[in-house]
Parts: structure tokens; sequence; C-alpha cells
């Protein structure tokens, strides 16, 4: 852990201390508000925001986010036992986290670097709610912004024939650093089905190009041979079916004749930077809820 | 009532026949949200969508927007009547109202038509869901288009001396036809105190500037004249004070040194047509809670 | 003819009494801004605006668009003749028209009529600088108000086995009102391989989607289906291949997941609008040069 | 001179060796644009893009923006001499400038390093055409990042008592750099009027606001009062009328109710970086003429 980690733990603890977050998926049904409410009220905890949305409103889904301030002193870990309770009455999917308590990021990059920039610029700035204690790469080029930051920093080089072994490498350090999130901020390489398996729901991919338009590889090339007039960027969880993934967020902007292929990768960069940030910072305060291909934001 | 009025009403009625909508507003303190989802489960109703928001989250107020759906064969005002018991327990200013209850508008418009010409269009394609039963007008230009819609037509034109006479007669109109909301469609005439008096937060206007940029009159002269790169436009709920009511939504346009005046106003026009409807659906829909000289405004 | 074309006709013939037109196609080669910038000073005229572009800067083909004011009483047919000598020497591709000869369009329209309904306004509104004196429709929804405004309407229902018939019928339309422009304003009708010939680079069409994205049949319910976060729309020239003709302009909006296909489809419209009738305008302005299979727009 | 800022003129001088840009202010009149043409031409030279505008169609002034490569071995000395011949006919006030030829900018910030930050960025990532030799600040907070970068760093404070001592010895720096362009990034002290008017035209200052709304002090916090849906900023040159300036740039981005002062803060610095960096791109590019109390720019 380094000095921009301790720092920000402690903010948060400060600014969050008894604040608590439930993520909720259930049949829909009638009494499902209620008894969370009524649960609440009787802990005498405030509900401080409350996002729902059910999918096909007769017959469907049901999916929750509620932030509440419980009372100082209160023993979560009790309240969690004493939730189970409601929750099973209701055949709930549910997560209680304490706000303040960060997620662990890791950061795949290969040589093109504005998107762990942007990532680092806004983590440093204190905008990412996150520690960010690894930056995994096959190149070497990013590592002296990294370190400077007090980031540990991998240079794990990958061919065809050390792919395996880089893999279990890399999973090792995940390990060690009890990693929740993998971002990958223009990572060009593809990830094994067992490694993405492990991290269902919990890898975050930049692609750059506006899915489904120009899946795969050089699509800014390919925008250009098909003369659109707008170029765009998506974050997505990872899958092992390419781009194919559930989508976070789409980001677009207008292009022209004027543009050429380099143009378009300039002006993309900054969609990237700015469609995955946002991607991020969703996953990081808990959001995002993925249900079959799709994902539910709650901004 | 004309025959779009009709078959909208009966749409609407088909559409949402057993979906009421609870607006609330009272101190904030626990035990509101289960109280209500409490009281709402008891009925067998159930919670299609909810929004809330605390002003200042220590010691503030507290105001929500809740849609249900009642079972079939519900005694409304009885339940209306249960609801009270809730309400006072809470010291809520609340209002429960029939999704499929159309508000009755009227349309105030000068010479500039575009603003009315996008409400008619929205309403005729089934976008606005509201009765629209008459436009009043200082001018004759409008009439051939309102009236082709089976709307009644007013040219009631406005001098110092008559304004207080025709003032009286808008309002015998008004009452004749049960409006609940105003519409200031680009009219240029300013209103009464006591007239907006009786009318509050039920008179959306549409300011041809980014509020408080340019209040006041001819602001794309004084856009033009100060070279600014972009322009905009504010609806907001008509006060006493010039350009100075609760603002609703404000839109804006990148403009540069090519445009001239009449350009401006041009671009503008496609500004203030976006932002009034939009000012104007979300009124109709009840997601407009006035608060001070702000709007919450649940999307 | 109608009113509102004459009214039109008359403003302009005044606006741009003396204002000509040149677009210009050549390989590139220092000296061709010199040779026309000099013949029109030779001329006496004065350049008012001008635009240019080089695909590929080495070797390769040079654009230009370029308005002037000639003096009064110059024989434009003359002048014509005379400008020969220069585009020769430059092996130019080049057409001179006067600003105020509008052109004439027809309007293709099936069920939906929203688009049409945006150009209908934009035109009687004044900003769109053409004549629009017939539409021509495979149903009979729109008659109404199409006729309102004074244009032609026909109805010509299209089935597998009278499709070439009805092709031969609209051809004669288009020759009868001089048709120089057709606008496809969702028309759900392919048209045949010769039809689309005749009429190359003179058949506007808006497709509902973020091209190359969702190609065909039902593009939002295929944006819904993959969990979008943004849809668009796209205008470009028909050609005989379905969706690949050289695009226009695109526009994008974010949804999310709380928007059902209908409501796609709503927010789809609006951009459908807008995107459609900012290529008309771009057309009818003569700021679109087609070159291979994208466009050069001179905005 | 630092590391980054020797490569990138070796760069700029490779790419854009016979590059040269010619910028052009006079009376309008015909043959203007023809006889500069006609002159490159002679020169054997190749235009390779134009902007013009012309204020005030008739008797009005005109404006140019020419690129064009010369040929190898030019004697660019000699081509400007005899181009003042052009010069006089027309009574031009010009500038002809190699393009390979980097500005020099002088970064002044105070606290809040998001603006700078947006700018070393841009340039590290080779966006800025411009060197960056030097960043003064009356805060030492941005030291570290901006000496990590080889750039001097100059810690002035200033206080009411020394503030004409320190503005002397902020000129003595700016000419030992020899500094073409100053930026404030956010920097919060007020410049004297003879230090503005030493570098009329160049010195590009961000407010925090879409002007002429807000003007002033703490426009967030003003902002949040008036309950606006927008927020804004905006790049101007500095004269010595607070915020009064030449416009270059503005942008918006929407706001809630459920935004806070420091969310608007935060939104807002976004704006500000995005919309500072594009006013130093086009500056650094030429792209800017200001007339009076507006600027045209050549996009």
């Amino acid at each position: 852990m380094n000095m921009y980690t301790d720092k920000r733990a402690d903010f948060y603890k400060d600014r969050y201390e008894n604040r608590a977050r439930l993520i909720i998926k259930c049949p829909d049904q009638p009494g499902i508000v209620s008894a969370i409410s009524t649960f609440l009220w009787n802990e005498q905890a405030n509900i401080v925001s409350s996002n729902q949305f059910t999918v096909n409103p007769k017959g469907g889904e049901f999916f929750m986010r509620l932030d509440f301030e419980y009372q100082p002193g209160t023993n979560v870990e009790k309240l969690k036992k004493e939730f189970q309770e409601v929750a099973e009455r209701f055949q709930m999917e549910w997560r209680l986290s304490l706000v303040h308590e960060l997620k662990n990021i890791a950061i795949f990059v290969s040589k093109e670097p504005h998107c762990l920039l942007e990532l680092l610029w806004e983590w440093q700035s204190g905008d990412l709610m996150a520690n960010i204690p690894v930056v995994i790469s096959n190149h070497e080029n990013s590592r002296e912004m990294v370190e400077a930051l007090g980031i540990d920093f991998y240079h794990l080089p990958v061919t065809k024939e050390t792919k395996q072994e880089i893999e279990a490498k890399q999973k090792e350090i995940l390990e060690d650093y009890d990693i929740d999130l993998i971002i990958l901020a223009r990572y060009m390489q593809i990830l094994s089905p067992t490694f993405v398996e492990v991290f269902k729901n919990r890898i975050i991919n930049i692609h750059h190009s506006f899915l489904p338009a120009f899946i795969g590889a050089k699509p800014y090339e390919r925008a250009f041979e098909r003369g659109v007039k707008m170029i765009g960027a998506t974050s997505h969880y990872v899958t092992n079916d390419l781009d194919e993934g559930p989508i976070i967020e789409q980001g677009t902007e207008p292009v022209s004749h004027e543009h050429n292929v380099d143009d378009l990768k300039k002006i993309g960069q900054s969609i990237e930077r700015r469609v995955l940030a946002q991607a991020v910072k969703w996953h990081l305060e808990d959001r995002i809820i993925v249900y079959g291909n799709k994902t539910i934001v709650f901004e």
C-alpha cells in the first residue's frame, strides 16, 4: 500500500463512517420495499438514497440499490444476520457492504497509456473511490509514471509460448494484492476463458468503437474506410465472446471528411478515457447490476 | 373537447387503468418510506417506480414521487382517506392522483409559432399526455393551424389600455376550459401579479437565453454583441420577478463567428422547442417539485 | 406549384439576386485557386465564401465550393462559357448554379410521419430552401396534413406484384414535377436498381440506427436486445447496397436500462428528424460532394 | 529547454518542413484571393488549406488563414519581402510563419491543478504543438509534477504589498524564456493593466462559468443558489475588464437538484479542462483572430 491509498482510506472512513449499502435482486412481488424499509426503520437506520428497477413489471425480476446510515455503535454483523430472515422470505440475492471499505483495483495496460493516465489522474485527485496498488503491462513504457505515484508496476510481456505461464503469474499478483476489480485500459491481449471465469463481472474493458459497430481489430481504420460521421467507444464487462459482454457505457463524437485515421484515433482517445472512467466509477459505487447480457446502471 | 382529446383520454384510461401517483413533501425523519410502503402493501398495491430526495440530509426536507398499481376494484377515495392518517403522522403535504386523468393545457403564444407548433406536434403524435382544448394569442397568424386540429383559438390583442380587461377575459376562458397548466410558448406579454398568483407553479415560460445570462429583452442580439460561442434557452415557472422563477430545464448549442443574429435566432428556436417541450412533459408527469426558488426534477 | 412555393421563390430571388455557386472537382495541382479567383476577379465578381479540400494531399483530388456575387447585369451564360476554358485547363468536373434557383423535392413516406412532419415544418417556417410540390406514400394517413399545405399527395400502395408498375408511375410523377431530389422520410420500400441509378446521389434516406451497427430491419429491437447505452440514426445517399451508401450525417442519444423498445423508437424519432433534416439542408445548399463511397460535407 | 521540448521540435521540423502559414486582415474588396493565390502559384507553392471570413459583406473587413507548402530550398525571407508588395496593394495586416516553429508557453496556476494537469497531459502525449519551458505559481503544491516533466517551476506568492515586485519578477522570467503565450490555468490573481497590455491577445484565461452568466467570484456557489440546470466554462483572452475579454470557446454540462456545490465544482473541472485545452490548441495553430471584442475561430 502506498501513501495515496492510506490517506484515501482514512478520508473515506471519516466521511462515510456509518454508511452502508444494500444491493438486492429477487423475483418481483408486492411487499418487498415495505419489508426492507420496515427492517431498516426498526434498526433506526435512515435511508439516504434508493433506486429500484423491475424487468418486465408483471412476473419479472426486482433490483434495488439502497444507501442507509446506521446508528453509531450498530453491530453490522448482527444486522446482516437479522436481514437474512427478510432475504429468505423474498428469495433475495443480496449484498450488504460498508461504503468506506474501498475496492482494490489492478490496471492492465499495453503500449498506449491514455486510459491508464486518465484513471491515475482521477484517482490522484480523489475522484476514484478505490485503492490502486498495482499496474500490470506487457510493455515497459508506463513504469516511470506509475511508480512515481507509489504504485507497483509489473512488466510481463506475453508471447504465444509464455501466455499460460504469464497468466499464472498475473493471478498470483492479483491474489497477493487482494484485487476486486481488473481494468483493461487498452490491454491488447486476450485473456483465457478460465481467467475470465474467475473474475466474472469484475473485468472492465474499453473497446475503441461504438459497439456493435466495428467489433474486433482496427476499428478506427474501418470507421475511416466506411466514412462514418461519428466515432465512439464502449466500456463493457469482459466475457469470453470478444467485444460481446454486457455494455456499461458508450460515448460518441462527431468527425468529418477532414479527419484521417490518426485524427480519429486522437479524438477517440478522449472518448475512451471518459467512457472507461465513467464505467469504473459506477462499478466502484456498486451502481451496476448485470442481468443476462445487459446492465442496469443506477446513475 | 375535440377528437384528439377524446381518443387520448380513452387510450390513457385503458393503459393506466389502475395506476396512481403519490407526491409527498415532509420533514425528513426515519420511517417515512417504511410507513408508505407498508401502507401500500396492506392495500395489496404494487410499487411501480419510486424517486426520493432529501434536501440537507440532516434535519432537512424529504420529497417523494411514487407510482403504484392498485387492485382492480379498489375504492380510491377510501384509500385516500386512510392514507391521511399516515400523512398526519409525518406532517406530509401530499397529493394522490390517477395517472390516466389528463391535465388541461392552455397555450399562450404571440407571433412566432415554433414553440406552439412543437407542442402541437408532440401532442398530435401522442407524446404529450394532456388535453389541449384552447390556444390564446395576441396575434391572428396561428389560428388556421390550431383550428385544423380541432382546438379552439382566441385572438385577444393586448394594449396598455385593454390589458386589465383582456386578462379578465383570459381568466374566464381558463375557467371555462378548466385549465390546469398554462404554457407561454413565446408569449411576449407580461402577466400581472394577481394573474400569476392564481396559477402559482402552473405557468411555464420559455426564455430565449441561458439564464441568468441575458435576462430580459433581445437576448440573441446581446449574445451576438458579446460574441458568445454558445447560446441557450431556459424553461421556468413564472413568478413576478421577470425571468427569475424556478428553472426547470436548460439547453445550449454551439455557435460561431459565422452566425449573424438571424442565425442565432434560428438555432435558438430549435433549442427553445426542445427545452420547453421537455419541461411541459415533466410537469404533466408530476416529475417537478418546487422548493424555494428551485426545482427538483425526478427524471 | 402552391402558395408557399411561390412566396419562397420570390423571397430567395430577392435575397440572392446576383449570387452564384461554383462546385469543382479536379486532380490536385498548384494554381487552381489562383486560376479560379483570377477569373472571378476579371469578371469583377466578389468571393463570398469558399471551401476546399484535398484528398491525399500529394497527387490526390481537389474539391471546392465557392459562392460569389457577380455584377448586376452579368450575362451568366457567357460567364459559364468563358469559365469552360479554365475548367479544361485543370480537367475540372464543375457546376455553376444560381443560388436563388430552388431545387424541387419529392418526399416518399410510409406510415410513420415524424420525418415528413419535420421536413414540412422546416419548409413552412422558411428553413428549407426548396420547393416541395409532391409527397408520395404507400399509405393514406398523411394525406390531410400534406394537402393542407397545398402540396399534392399521391397514394401509391406497393405489393410484390405491382411494384414495377408503381415505380413506373412514380417516375412519371417525378418527371411531371421536375424533381431534383428524392427524400425517403421513413419510406419502408426498397427501390429497384434502375430507379436508384436514375437518381444517383439524389436520393437521401434516413436509417434508424448508427450505421454500420444494426444494418437492415428492426434496428431498435436489436439495439434493445444488445443492451446498448446509445442509439442513433444515419442519413445517407441511397445505393443498391442496402444501408451501405455514402453517409451524410449521423446522430446519437444516450439510453438506459429503463427504456423499452417503444422508448427507444420515441427517442430515435427525434434523432431521425434532426439527422435527416440536416442532410437535406446540406444537399440543398450544395455542401455535399460524393467521392467513392464517402461524402465531403462543407459545413 | 527540456527533453520533451527538444524531441518535439525535431518531430515538427521533420513533419512540417516546408509548411508556412499566412494570416491576413484587410478591408474587403474584389481581387484579394486572386492576388494571394496567384502570388503563391508564381512561387510554385501549393495551398494546403484555406479559410476566409468577411465581417459585413459589403464594405467590411476580410480575414484569411492559409497554409501552403513551399518548394524545398525556397528563401522564405525573400518570399516575405516580395509578398510585401501584394500586402501594400490591399492594405493588409499580415503575418507569415513557419508551421514547425513552436511557440513558447508559460502556465500560471494557483492551488487547483486540474487545468495545469490537462495541459501537461496533452503536451506530454504530443497534442499541444508548443514548448512549455516554465510554470509559475503562487503556491508550492504543483512543483513536483511539473519538475518531473523537466519543466522549470517558480513559486512566487503574491500579497498586496509584493504584487508590483512579483509582476516585475514574472516579466523577467517571461523574457528569459522568450514566452509567446501565457495561460492562466485557474490562476486566482488579477494581472495589472500594464502587464496585460504587454501581452495583448496573448494571455488566455479559463473562467469557471458560462459567461456572461456569473461574472466574477464564486460562480459555482451562485449557480447552485440560482438552481440552474446547466453549468459551463469559458476561455477568453484577458483584457483589463474582468471576465469581459474576447471569448474563444465555451462548454456546458447538465446538472440536477442532486448536485451540491462540490459536485458542481467537480463537473465544472472537466468542462474547464476541455474548454481551456481547446482554446490553447486553436491559439497555437493560429486559428484565432481577434476583432473588436470578439474572435473569429477558423476551426
